[in-house]
């Protein structure tokens, strides 16, 4: 990401004042066929939602998944040698490999589900600043990995499955939540890789240290997402950004993912209503960041993974979906009986 | 199914007392292999159990979902001319056409997931006795609709996902249910296709009078099946039996099909335990009878439509655990770091 240069937060809040809203003639014309196929009103329930939910935001009718992506990026985080997680930093790097040669979960799924996997490294070999010491990332910094995950929305995308991998970011997720939306810190801190006992205190008060130094810029998020932040999040959110910008339906991972996206909530609730949350995440701050967005994943499997594993199988109940409001017959054309 | 014959009740209770138990020694690999794989441990959740299950089911180390099927018995029902469904009976006849011709949410899900769709009408022209009146079935029939369900699985096939078609079979799942369960009528009776207000007070009048008629047998469910079900919900009950003689793990579709699962077992939990429900339907009843049962869906999307179709939907869930299971790399593979 060195050649990416010049970008300011300034810019992108910029940007975010000029974003598209939805298209609900399309959404209505999805709506408007679910009705008419061979099936009780409404029996397909969230499958039809999402029919309209994809028509409103690729801004056509019928909507398409014959070109999903799936875009993993990957970051290192200095609050990680404090040891909130129960691996070392290296295995950022060493996942990163793993995706490269093709032996980590998300290869399998984005083989079975016909997804273009991209892995996109920011900077691992430079970690952002320990965020109990000072802000995450200059604004310079924070902006660049915002372009950077822009570039991940290509012309042509049908929807995008945004994941990351970065060895202690449920650990800046948490530091971003609580500053975003209050509470305490133990209500966004768990067990990430798998911390318990005293290394999760530990983290818990990490993250209340975090926030009690940070805390003040919490009505500016972008200020929010610098400092508390890292690379791979605020990649996402420009990944987000730009997904709006090109129609293009984004699936949201788990509690890492969905925090950066928060970022954007906290901004106007608006800017990721073409967001879906793919999963609930077994990491216990993700239900109540589900609640504070007013989201209902798709999915709901105990999975704690990240690395886009979850929003890549819930791309199976999007196609679900598609292929149900573009294949099946209407009432008129099977020759079945309506209702008595 | 008028060529098979001779089938009784008590041949079926005979068979249900010799079949295969699980392999726990398959299971036992899967766990072992799950353990290797470069995830931190318990982090696929459900996808890593659904490995164990398909391996202690399929009776083999690694599982394969290779040759999946979809079974959708169609059957029709003389509760039907009490008005307890919004479609009238002859939609069942119609929806089987659709199924044949291609149109059908069904069609389309089976198209998406590769599997292969069978549909089996049960004397459609012959709906069962009216249960307000007397028994749905006779003995024979009854058996013979199980035996006639039990063809529905074949050697090679690696899953079977059940569903069903049948105007009024919600009220027949009602009926089983408060048969086998007890509660009130109003606990097990909802919109079905779509009836309230009167319509269903009706409707949940016609389940507690069923009961309070057939009720009396409830210690012997095959007995409440013959009494209050029908030829496909019968057929269902036969397939699951089949499958488990055949090594087939199976996928139970929504609340009709779980009400079939649930008569066996109430002969013995055991006799179910290599199904697992793929999605929680709408039908308010469902949630109360996978309670009763023990089981949580896979899914949880709101549909309600039957087919099959939250199974064979549920059937990217168990593709996505075998592709990850198998496909991943292990820690030493990858040389990824373990715990620090």
């Amino acid at each position: 990401m060195d050649n990416i240069n010049g970008s300011s937060l300034e810019e992108m809040r910029d940007i975010l004042g000029r974003l598209p809203g939805p298209d609900e003639d399309a959404a209505a014309r999805a709506a408007a066929r679910e009705s008419q196929l061979t099936k009780p009103p409404g029996a397909l329930a969230r499958l039809e939602a999402l029919n309209e939910w994809l028509a409103r935001w690729q801004g056509r009718h019928p909507p398409r998944i014959d070109r999903p992506r799936a875009a993993v990026f990957a970051g290192n985080h200095g609050i990680a040698a404090r040891g909130v997680s129960a691996y070392p930093a290296e295995v950022t790097a060493q996942m990163v490999a793993n995706f490269q040669a093709g032996g980590a979960a998300i290869n399998q799924l984005c083989r079975m589900f016909d997804a273009e996997l991209r892995v996109y490294e920011l900077a691992l070999e430079q970690p952002t600043v320990d965020f109990v010491e000072g802000p995450a990332m200059t604004d310079a910094e924070c902006a660049n990995a915002m372009a950077f995950g822009m570039m991940a929305v290509e012309d042509g995308l049908d929807v995008i499955c945004l994941g990351e991998m970065g060895i202690a970011n449920t650990t800046s997720a948490a530091a971003l939540c609580h500053a975003l939306f209050g509470g305490v810190a133990a209500d966004w801190t768990g067990p990430g890789t798998g911390v318990g006992g005293e290394a999760l205190e530990a983290k818990t008060r990490i993250v209340a240290d975090a926030v009690a130094l940070h805390g003040s810029a919490r009505d500016d998020p972008l200020e929010i997402l610098r400092r508390l932040g890292g690379r791979e999040l605020a990649a996402i959110v420009g990944a987000i950004i730009a997904a709006r910008i090109g129609r293009v339906p984004v699936l949201l991972d788990g509690y890492a993912c969905t925090a950066a996206a928060a970022v954007l909530y906290r901004v106007s609730p608006q800017l990721i209503a073409h967001c879906t949350v793919a999963h609930r995440s077994a990491e216990p701050g993700h239900a109540r960041l589900l609640e504070a967005i007013g989201q209902v994943p798709l999915l709901d499997l105990g999975m704690r993974l990240g690395e886009a594993s979850g929003a890549v199988l819930a791309l199976a109940v999007l196609r679900a979906a598609v292929a149900c409001h573009t294949g099946m017959a209407t009432f008129a054309e099977a020759g079945v009986s309506g209702p008595a």
